[in-house]
This record gives C-alpha cells, structure tokens and sequence, in this order.
C-alpha cells in the first residue's frame, strides 16, 4: 500500500451525490472509508441509474472502495456501534463526513464526549439547516436563465449535478486542511458548509455578482456560444456538430487560418471598425463571425478538418451523446490508464474510472469494486469496534447489523 | 492569523478558472498564495465579465486574497526570479499550482533542481496533452445531449463552466494530499491530472457509463426535471416559477399532502397498477403526476403556498434571474456571514464571498479584496527571494518586473 493518504481512515454517513462522492474520491487516493448505512440501504440505496435487477449503478460507483457497514440504527445498541466506529482510535482515524440530520447522538458535541479530537464535516442544504438539494439550489441562484438557446426565455437547468460535484470535492478538501491542522496542533474540529453556500460563493467567484450589481449588461442566453469571447457550435455536412475555441489569441489566429477566413474577418473589422483580436469584441460581434465561419462547417464533414485542426493545435471538439462518446473514444476505455475494465458483481463488466490525479510518488491504484451493502460488517465490527466473534454473532442474531457475506470473511481467514 | 492552512505558502502560475480557483480556495483558508503573471497579464487578464473600465470582474474574483508578481518571463532574469520563488525555502511552502505548459525552465524537473522536495500540480487540457477547455470537453462527453427540454434534438451546454470549478477544488485535494504525504515521508512529487478526465471520471461516478454499456435504457433529455425520481418546475398563477422535489419518500409525501393531491395520486396509481411510493416509479410516471399538480400552481401565487411549504419542510425553490436572485435573497448579501461588502479597487462596491467552509477551531476569514496586477512584486522580491531595496530597484528600472505599487510598500514601512 502506497498512497496519498494510505493509512487514513474516514467514516461516512450520507446519501446522495456530494458526501458519498467526498468519500470516494479520498478512498481512491488511498484512504481507508467506512460508508454506514441502515439496513436494506439509505435514501439513495434505489438512486438512478439503476440496472434491470433493481441495483444501483449510481449507488456502487459512489461508493466503490469503501467498506459498507449495515446497522439498525433505531437500535439503541445499533447507535452505539455507529458512535464506536466513528470515535475509534489512531492518530490517523477520527474523521467523520456526514449530510444526515443527526441530532443528539451523531451530532459533534455527543460524538466529541468519545473521541475529543474529532473532525467532522457536514454538508448542509443551506446555511439555515433547511433543505436544499442541486435541483433547487441552481434556480434560485439564476443559472438556468442563462442556459440554453440565445432568445429563448424558459430556463434550462444543468443535467449534471454539478454543485454537488463542486461540494463533495470541497468536503475533501475541507477535511483534508482540518487534519492538517490536528497533525500540528492536536485539535480536531467540527466543519459545516452548505450546498447552497457553495453556489453562492461560485456565483462571486466567476465575477457575475460584482458584474451584476455594478450595472453590467444583462447575463443573456448565448446557446452554445463561450461568454465573452469565441467559441461557437457548427453542424458540419455530415450531420455532426462541432464547437470550436476563439478563446485566447493563439486559439482564435489558429482558428482563422486553418479556416481560411481571414479576408472574410477583416471586412467585418472594417465593416464596423472594430479590432476582433479583443476577445470582448469578439463575443460581441460573435453573430457575424459565426456567419463567415457557418459554410466552412457546412461544407465538410468531420473527417475532412479533423487533422488540421490537430495539426493547427485548435481548441475543438465534436458533440457525442453517451452512447457515441463510449463507443468512439478512447479516453473513456481501458486505454485511458485512469479506467479498469472490472466485472462489477451483478452489474456488469465496464470501465471504471480511478482518481484523474496522477501523483508521482504513488503508483496509480487501480479503482476497487463497489461492496454489496453490509459486505464489511463483520470485519469493521472485529476490526475497528475490536468484538469478540460471540458479541459479532450475537449482533448478527438479534438483526443489529446485516451482511450478505456474514461469517464468509473469517472463515477464509 | 489562525486558519486551517496558516502558515502554508503556495505559488501559482496560471490563467482562467480551474487553477485560479485552486489557489483562491486555498488562500479563503488561510494560505499565502503568490500568483505570477507576465507583465501587462496572463491570458484571463480581460476575461469577461468586465467592468466598463475594461478590468475584469473574473480575474478580480479569481484572485482574491492573493499576492500578484508582474514579471517579464521572457527576460533570463525573470525566469530566475520566478524559479526563486517558486522553490523559496521553508517547510510549509514549495508547492507549485499551474496550467501554462511550459517547458525546459519551468517544468517539475528542472524546478527540482531547485529545490528537490517540491510539490507540483498541473492541469492539462486531455490525458495527451493536447488543449481542451469546459466548453469542449463538456460536448465530447454527452452531456448537453441529456439537457434542454424534453424531445428537443438541439444540445444544450451547460453555461456554468462545472468541470473547471471541479477540477479547480479536485487540484486542491491533490495538493494537500500531496503535502500531507511530503509533511510524513519528506518527498514531494509531481502530480498531474486532465480536465476532460476529471469529466470522463464522473461519468463513471455517475453510474452512466455501466448503465449506457450494460443495455439501460437510453438517457433522454427530462427538462428541468429531476432524473430518475420526482421534481418538476411549474408555473404559478404570478408568472413565478417553481422547482418541488419528491425525490426522497418524505419529500414525496409531504408534496402531496401539501398540494392535497393523495386522491389523484391514488388514482394515478390505480389506472397503472403502479405504486408512486418507489422513486423510480415516479420518475416513469411523472407526466401523469405532473398534470396533476400543474392546477395547483397554476391557481396560485409563489406566496399563496411559501408558508405552507416551509412549514412541511419541502425542499422547493423558486427560479430566478442573477438579477432578482441578488435583489431578493438575503443568502447572498451580508446577511449570510460568508459574505462581506467590500469596496473592491476600481471595480466597485458589493458582496463578495469567502470560504463556504466554517471551521469551528478558525474565525471565518473575510475575503480580501484581489490585488491589483503585480501589486505584491515588490514584497514578493524581497521577503521570499531576498533581494536587496537596490537589487529590487534595477529589476524595475530595466522592465523586468512590474508593480502599480512599486515604492509605496516599502515607503510605508
């Protein structure tokens, strides 16, 4: 075992995108994480896609490499085991990531009382404690109004939940300068964000309030157009639409001369007596560029520009639906050395992807099959919880905990 | 100065979202962040939006709470200052942020020269190296094929660049797992990742790649709908719009008990033989439930039903424009701690975000306001590469680094 964080052990109680995606990703680099669930599963054990034998394929990526632990939690001996596996010693244990609403005995101050040195995060829906989730969170904040095609007036919102993405990274991230900070001082803490605060904070970020308030123009739609320079989408003869990059300089002259346009640019700089090497009047102007630059596309098919495009280092790419994407390219294939192809117990066989980090000191580690629900129980309770296998038994017996693969584990051991 | 990352010192050569936004995160929690720009700036130096001075509110945002080096890199001596810099002594700094693709001087192994236990991050466009940007690798990998309203055959990309703000929070994690790993072992390392496979990996998160290669059923655009269970947007009777979930079966009952819907529901139920109460049964059916709860809307205004809903904890929001977002919503004003109003130089004066992340062993650290371009050249050059006030002052004389503030700093002192 040779990774970033080999060695740490994290422990998860969650649903859904963000806290199970915070525990993922630091199991891919390397940490050891306990995912717990109730048993028969938590609030996304069902979450789509799923396959045809009702399993969750969102649910086993979300949770490949965690050790999955199933408890009665309405059991007062079930809460105890919880708080055991949570609050157990070592210097590199003792952090806790959580989205449930846990009051009294899961909450800080009670976990704090077993494991003083605690570091818990916790993702809240927004800063009051209500509930919030991608899908409300991103139409009260305004992006849908700006999404979708120039002049229409119905919002479109993202498919991605791409807020719940920006908070599960930013869970790791928090936790991982919390244990910094306990590495030097000894302090554990406890740290609280909320999904909503995350979507507020990029809307600063990205420079739209500041713009907003200080009498910018109006944020339209451009469809698929880049805000604020060029980049623009093209059907192309064969049917396939492309989106090609006037970003930077470099990008847009490319863009020009491997198109052939640059008489065609210059009668519009002329026409109207501005100068498109500024990437704002490129934006501006982006309607009559597109004009020169649409029969270009129109004319040739995909493969007829595919290598000059390359060989001019333009910034482009062609549109794909899923199907297409995973058939046509190889980044999304064993190829990609971030993919595994695993047999995915009653899933299938597919590419799985590893972290995208690539760290020198540590060889890649291969993804790691998702547990079915509880598969870990017995070893967690043994390992971590330090029971006999009598009391282990017992709390199988009295329907404590589950596991399918109950008694398997030691008796190959 | 007490914050999680107190202490650490990073440096940061880079242009538009994603490595900007690692450096800016970093340094909301408490890091020295020093970010290299040419003279005159990099290449998001304009990136929109921007003010009618022509400064952009973007690189302002990005760079927030950051120290700004203006330096000529063509000039030998300015590559020597920066590899300074960059591999400066100190046990908390050394650690390098970039997506320039610069070769020879400024690559991990001729920066190790300097300095052998340096850790570096780059962001490459694709796993090849080749150049690629949100707006490219968001088409290639299917997703604005699953957005946009329903039956529509256009593909919607999203406008909120989410595989940057991703990348951007993953390159945090790398860093501190990086340093974690030095702070232990003593070694540094090179750590790598690509945009499109940061995207390609959370395809696979996702669940949509073992659900499109193992014969699920083909991922359709669902407009605002919540895929894969219930959540639907609705016009109400004062031309608002609305998003309600019932995503969870607590969200789900509420909704209806709310809406006074449970006969309809029931019948819905009734003429399928279906049961509503299983998510993805919800999701197969929800036109039928969505004509069902369009009347209800439809009849109402957002305030007729605000209070009702908050009182059963729905998890509901209403669309907005960024405009009426910023006019209405105390989450994005000082109200919410995360903010302050400041008067940012030139630019103006209005809320602007800080971490979204509270630690409770740390104040919340107020966002300070971005530099001016190479405002920090002339502290840089002497606190961490330790020049002398007259080796600072021929660097200035002869053009190769630049400061709006140079002579004040010291001056003041």
């Amino acid at each position: 075992m040779n990774n970033a964080l080999t060695g740490m052990r994290i422990v998860e109680g969650s649903a859904f995108v963000a806290v199970p995606l915070a525990g993922m990703t630091l199991a891919q680099m390397g940490a050891e994480v306990i995912r717990f669930d109730r048993i028969g599963g938590g609030l996304d054990a069902r979450r789509w896609p799923v396959a045809k034998n009702g399993l969750s394929h969102f649910w086993a990526e979300m949770n490949k490499g965690k050790k999955s632990v199933a408890v009665d939690m309405r059991d007062p001996r079930g809460k105890e085991l919880i708080t055991q596996i949570i609050t157990a010693p070592g210097k590199d244990a003792g952090m806790f990531l959580t989205n449930l609403k846990v009051r009294g005995w899961m909450d800080y101050e009670t976990l704090t009382k077993y494991r003083s040195d605690l570091i818990m995060l916790t993702l809240k829906g927004d800063r009051h404690g209500r509930p919030a989730v991608d899908y409300t969170v991103n139409p009260a904040l305004g992006f849908p109004a700006i999404t979708g095609p120039e002049g229409s007036a119905e919002p479109v919102a993202h498919a991605l939940p791409a807020w719940d993405c920006i908070a599960g990274n930013m869970m790791v991230s928090g936790l991982l300068a919390a244990e910094r900070h306990r590495l030097r001082h000894g302090a554990g803490q406890n740290v609280e964000f909320a999904l909503k605060d995350v979507a507020a904070a990029m809307l600063g970020h990205l420079g739209i309030i500041g713009d907003t308030l200080t009498g910018g123009a109006k944020r339209e739609k451009c469809g698929n157009a880049l805000y604020g320079a060029y980049g623009q989408d093209f059907i192309c003869a064969d049917g396939q639409r492309v989106m090609v990059i006037g970003l930077t300089r470099r990008q847009w002259d490319g863009l020009v001369k491997v198109t052939g346009t640059q008489a065609a640019m210059a009668q519009i700089e002329s026409r109207h007596g501005i100068d498109l090497a500024d990437e704002g009047t490129r934006y501006r102007f982006r309607h009559d560029i597109t004009d020169v630059l649409r029969p270009y596309f129109a004319k040739r098919a995909v493969s007829d520009f595919a290598a000059a495009f390359e060989g001019a280092g333009l910034t482009w790419s062609v549109f794909r639906d899923f199907e297409t994407a995973l058939a046509e390219d190889p980044d999304l294939t064993d190829d990609n050395p971030m993919f595994s192809t695993l047999d995915v117990p009653d899933m299938g066989r597919f590419p799985v992807p590893g972290s995208p980090l690539e760290f020198s000191a540590h060889p890649r580690q291969a993804p790691v099959a998702p547990p079915a629900l509880g598969a870990h129980t017995e070893e967690v309770l043994g390992d971590v919880v330090g029971l006999t296998d009598t009391e282990i038994a017992q709390l199988f017996d009295g329907g404590v905990v589950q596991s399918p693969l109950y008694g398997t584990a030691r008796n190959a051991a």
